[in-house]
């Protein structure tokens, strides 16, 4: 990931304390992952044993808690000009280290995949602190992406797309699963991406399983394919989902598609600021459930998508958020028919000032594939 | 890793369960990483926000909790036949699943790098029940090794010492640090390792730090290079490190050689079961202290691996644990000199009945290179 200044991450740092005050916090400590690569543009080394976490509270100046050794390393930090970095050494303890930095009884969000040991340590060094996960007390830390990060975006699901263009062109008939998601893979890396999360083929009955992945099933005419596909470009998450048919379909298999077809278009036309994540799914929903297929679409119907590929916002009952400007998520209803075959409609959506912007362009009608 | 079986398994299981009952704990909770791999032979298909727990304690029968989507990949793990498996479906709470399974008031262990949102979610929902890192609660539970793994230590030991004596015929003058560590990379693992985690090519001044990698530094008739690889053999790891020259050493060269080689034979003479942990290092520095170089032996002495390359025991000063039988780790003295050389010499040894076994045999004196 380039291109990020110390400003930008002094920005994002700000909005954070911000928004943790707005949601009663004193604070957040973020720990090695994307919430440190999103507030501060540093990966440690490695993420061991070894305490490294950034302090962001509205009333203090951030602080970055890193190891004495790993002290030039941080030092390298897009971010770290704006930031005091403190040290710790081997054989002190990190947690009395980073609770100096805390108020004694203050209740902080921490990133989900900290440590337990870390999040114990700080209990024990702090005892009136108090903890909450990310995604308890400040869910949507990432959720707004700003002007650079969707130009990220916009480039990522270019490459997906680019990807798909090229995957349809390859042979399916009489191949396994595996070799066609090789393809795929090879051509999501030739397109720009730098690692690739997933590759999914699932043809005939695989199809129905929405979390198969790609197996040693040899693909015939007569089969309905679902790719699902993405990974990284330059930091940011693509995740695309076309259906294909080896072949052509047949009646059943064309107005399956063609429904759940209709229920990503609902989905995505429901997009604009203010209204409540839920409402992306009941649109969806409400279209794949007048034609009694509700109990075939056994998922919610979409995930945030930034420096990872699933983050929130979810596109899930009971989410009430609003959608703001910035959010981008998926949006993807499916149909999995046991033992038949499945449909999956998935395209990046990014919140506008009026309603959505696809980031997939490529057709979404069931492509015929040889 | 290959080749352990339910029984294997169940038998950990039950050590770990009595371990914690005699540490004072309900049981240990153990997520994915290397403390599952030992305790169930599993790794899920990836490490993400949904809770996978295995519950181990002596008043219940051990149970894995899974993400209702992973229970088929849950169910081909070899622990499995001996172990409930419990699902949660998305949308459910994972907390409350897992707290049916714990006492209400108990404290248990948790894995080291279990995410902070489940340590949270658990103490929310068990108010009563408390919680420790694995380090502070139950640090020794992967260190004592059974016949199969120390079979595979043994393979893995092997194996970089096979490496160790191809490397030594390479070029080393003229040619970049990183030009040699890729030798040595691609030498560990035609020699058997799946994994290289370190290939540490330290020569002249570089050596004398302790924590550098490889670098662009060009090396030299008259150059002391430190090598210090290892990696992961079906699953266990090797860790090895001696010192070479590049043509003839000076005699200050050889004296300082010579000590550390002393210091590390010191501290390989005093292993046996029962000493304490700390003895390994005093047996080692005593020898470095007497002649006058304490100051430049600047780490421990050595660490304990298994299933990770750096776990638990450590050769450090304040380590009362007493060394037992099947323990593994490394004994590794080294003399730092700023800005001229380093040298260190590590072998992995195991405890045995009566004393130690050297785990690596190549020759520990200084090897010339060319």
């Amino acid at each position: 990931m380039t291109g990020f200044t110390a400003d930008d991450f002094a920005a994002r740092q700000a909005r954070a304390a911000e928004a943790g005050a707005g949601a009663g916090l004193a604070g957040v400590l973020v720990t090695p992952g994307p919430d440190l690569l999103y507030l501060a543009g540093y990966t440690p080394p490695a993420a061991t044993e070894r305490l490294t976490m950034l302090v962001v509270s509205a009333d203090r100046d951030p602080a970055l808690v890193v190891p004495a050794l790993e002290r030039p390393d941080a030092e390298r930090a897009p971010a770290v000009d704006r930031v005091s970095l403190v040290d710790w050494t081997d054989g002190a303890d990190p947690y009395e280290t980073a609770a100096r930095l805390l108020a004694p009884s203050g209740r902080y969000a921490i990133s989900d995949s900290a440590w337990a040991m870390h999040v114990l340590g700080l209990q024990r060094a702090l005892p009136g602190s108090s903890y909450v996960s990310m995604s308890d007390g400040l869910p949507m830390l990432r959720a707004v992406k700003d002007a650079a990060e969707l130009r990220r975006m916009a480039a990522a699901g270019e490459a997906a797309d680019a990807a798909f263009y090229d995957v349809v062109k390859v042979r399916f008939a009489r191949r396994r699963e595996v070799e066609v998601a090789a393809d795929l893979t090879d051509l999501l890396l030739r397109h720009g991406h730098s690692q690739v999360d997933f590759a999914i083929v699932g043809s005939g009955p695989n199809g129905a399983n929405p979390h198969h992945e790609a197996g040693d099933r040899v693909m015939e005419e007569g089969d309905t394919v679902v790719l699902d596909f993405g990974g990284l470009v330059d930091g940011y998450g693509s995740d695309t989902t076309r259906t294909v048919h080896v072949g052509e379909p047949t009646e059943e298999e064309r107005e399956v598609h063609e429904l759940v077809l209709r229920a990503q278009e609902a989905g995505f036309e429901a997009v604009r600021p203010g209204i409540a994540c839920q409402e992306i799914d009941r649109a969806a929903r409400r279209v794949i459930d007048a034609d009694g297929c509700g109990e075939y679409f056994i998922h919610r119907t979409g995930h945030g998508i930034g420096l990872t590929t699933h983050e929130p916002p979810y596109m899930v009952e009971g989410e009430t958020h609003p959608l703001e400007p910035g959010m981008c998520f998926s949006i993807e209803p499916g149909i999995y028919l046991p033992g038949l075959f499945g449909v999956r409609i998935e395209d990046i959506v990014t919140v506008t000032e009026n309603g959505g912007e696809r980031l997939n362009t490529t057709p979404r009608d069931l492509h015929v594939v040889a």
